[in-house]
């Protein structure tokens, strides 16, 4: 038992005070885990795109003061009332969307978005009593996603806590919390290209490139590439993409560049940039009689995907997914003795690290599209 | 060999010289089939409501002067050259789209858009020679979806003519070859309902009680009918609906009040209506998480499929179908077969019968929403 336990703590955290301004470190006071809560001391975290979204709020909901955050790895320090199945110094990863093992959703092999505790981008407060468990000189600072995870401590329901093997390196697995997950169950749970199979991924971003290593174990044959920052394409070569195509090199939309090199569509696509143009391009991309698009990227609040209702009476499909379709709890552990054992590999996606102290610089970073993830180290 | 095989047969035919003007029987001459043609007479055809959008070219390019029709069931009166799959005397159902074995479709388990054979709304002519086989006085007439079967000799393309049991009564299984096919397809090959779930069919026309069936047979519990015509609602128990919801007695959408009634969204839907409002609806009434709804209305040429993309992302599925996935020529003869062997029912989808003079009284049975299948006799 930590000596913290049930005592507040106060710690940095990085508070996103206003919409699109650089986060502030500030001294914040963390509650203790209320019923069905757990607090975690978070050693690493990671930037991922939708932090960037609610941050610069232009195309979602603004929710400030607010702690960002959700890729990340730490160690349990104190549980809450009637949690019994992590306990103090558990390694686990935070993960924002959680399996209460007991609503339709988490009885279903199908989906994972359960009733209780699936993504809530609006939610800024804990479910238990619709407060925030954080807080400077008393006045609430905002959750994120329910997780929260640019703080040195954070509170999270421990329905949205994967327990993992604790000799995995938290520095590496923390991108697996999010960004490696999602990309890779996309294609490997919901695209399912046989092998041998053609698969466009747009945006290649670690989202995206995760999708293409799912497209690569899967055995596709083709793997085409599709961004419009062409510095990625370089990067994306030690990821097992073959071909790359940048729409803005091409008067004609994408789809079509697309039909013509793979006559007539890719069997699979997978759409990993929330631009909605894109999600219509990686749906019309596909082959008709079989094609099968997913869609990953979070879209704009007033997106409106549209589509000649043909293209699917010719026998296309559309599916979209969040954290690549895998049971948080029950799932994510078992990815992580994939890297554990070799099997996937994950250093390649972390191209930047910065301490805790230089949080802004990862925000850089991916809005110049330089970095797949950057690592924030909290020490 | 018929007396008259290598001649032109003059017959009746129910031509369409403009868009929305009563049919007029006429005097055709109907050149004999070319390689890897058949002529068909025809001795029972039924219409189905994409007839209609193409006689009433509204929402459909206009070709005219047209023999529309593309239900039916017939009799081999004579074979082109390279048929040997087809003889005179063989009873037959022609398909509006084909099956040339060759193609990547053809060869794939999933689709059965064959490249060469596929529907083709605007091809007014035969794919060997693009000329047409009707004539009035030298001048040409169009075919429809390559089956013209509104004339009492008919020529189609090898590949787009399913042989079946020589003792099925034509007149009933006539409707296999388009409408009842397309909706129970829809259903057991597309949505594939699991047993004990929820199904919502919009249009209870022919097509979408063939796929309420097929929603029957597959052990689904609850299946809910949507229409706007209530006159629907009566006919329908026979098909097993549970329950009706006539989007017209509601303010709110469609989608909402169904959500309401089965906690959340409907497990399958299936859209038989060709209203682009009534595809929205049947896709956002499926349930997130697992949620599958198949497309199988023929769309406005201009309409457009619009929806927030975050309903894909919810882990919604959305497909869409022709000829319910059936492949022609492969699948069609044992769909027959339980028809004979009393698993499948035809006799409630027929409610109406005309001899062919009468065959403007079919599309008023129709617009006025009175009839499923009318069933036109030639002879
Ligand atoms: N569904 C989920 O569960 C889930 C989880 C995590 C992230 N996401 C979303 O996935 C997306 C990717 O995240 P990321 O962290 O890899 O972001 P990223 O910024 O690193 O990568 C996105 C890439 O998409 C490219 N891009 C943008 N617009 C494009 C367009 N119109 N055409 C082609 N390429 C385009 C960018 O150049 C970039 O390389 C984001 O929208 C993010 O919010 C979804
Ligand atoms: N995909 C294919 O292979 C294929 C094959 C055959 C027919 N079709 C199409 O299937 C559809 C149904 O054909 P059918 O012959 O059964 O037609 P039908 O006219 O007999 O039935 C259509 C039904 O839909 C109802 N409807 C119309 N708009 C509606 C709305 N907005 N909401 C709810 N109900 C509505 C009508 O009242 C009617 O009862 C047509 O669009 C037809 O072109 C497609
Ligand atoms: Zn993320
Ligand atoms: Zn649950
Ligand atoms: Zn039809
Ligand atoms: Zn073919």
């Amino acid at each position: 038992m930590a000596a913290t336990a049930g005592q507040v703590i106060v710690c940095k955290a990085a508070v996103a005070w206003e919409a699109g301004k650089p986060l502030v470190l500030e001294d914040v006071e963390v509650a203790p885990p209320q019923k069905m809560e757990v607090r975690i001391k978070i050693l690493y975290t990671s930037l991922c795109h939708t932090d960037v979204y609610f941050w610069e709020a232009k195309g979602q909901n603004p929710v400030f003061p607010r702690i960002l955050g959700h890729e990340a790895g730490g160690i349990v320090e104190s549980v809450g009332e009637g949690v019994t199945d992590l306990a103090p110094g558990d390694h686990v990863l935070p993960v924002f969307t959680g399996e209460c093992k007991e609503c339709a959703h988490c009885k279903s092999e199908e989906s994972n978005m359960c009733d209780l505790l699936r993504i809530n981008t609006d939610r800024g407060v804990m479910l238990h009593d619709a407060k925030s468990r954080f807080s400077i000189s008393g006045k609430p600072i905002y959750h994120f996603l329910g997780t929260s995870t640019f703080s040195e401590y954070t509170v999270i329901h421990v329905g949205c806590v994967a327990k993992i093997n604790p000799l995995a390196p938290l520095d590496k697995v923390c991108i697996m919390s999010c960004g490696f997950c999602t990309g890779f169950g996309a294609t490997v749970n919901v695209a399912k290209p046989k092998r041998g199979s053609s698969v466009a991924i747009f945006g290649l971003g670690a989202v995206g490139l995760a999708a293409a290593e799912g497209a690569r174990v899967s055995g596709a044959s083709r793997i085409i590439g599709v961004d419009i920052n062409p510095s990625r394409f370089e990067q994306a070569k030690k990821f097992g993409v073959t071909e790359f195509v940048n729409p803005k090199d091409h008067k004609k939309p994408v789809q079509e560049v697309i039909a013509e090199i793979t006559n007539g569509g890719v069997d699979r696509s997978v759409e990993c940039t929330g631009n909605v143009d894109a999600m219509i391009s990686a749906f019309e991309c596909v082959h008709d009689g079989w094609g099968v698009a997913v869609l990953v990227g979070v879209p704009h609040k007033e997106a409106v995907f549209k589509t000649h209702p043909v293209n699917f009476l010719n026998e296309r499909t559309l599916k979209g997914t969040f954290f690549g379709n895998f049971k948080p709890l029950s799932d994510l552990p078992g990815v992580v003795e994939k890297y554990m054992n070799k099997e996937l590999e994950l250093e390649k996606f972390i191209t930047h690290e910065v301490p805790f102290s230089e949080i802004n610089k990862a925000f850089d970073y991916m809005l110049k599209g330089e970095s797949l993830r950057c690592i924030i180290r909290m020490e």
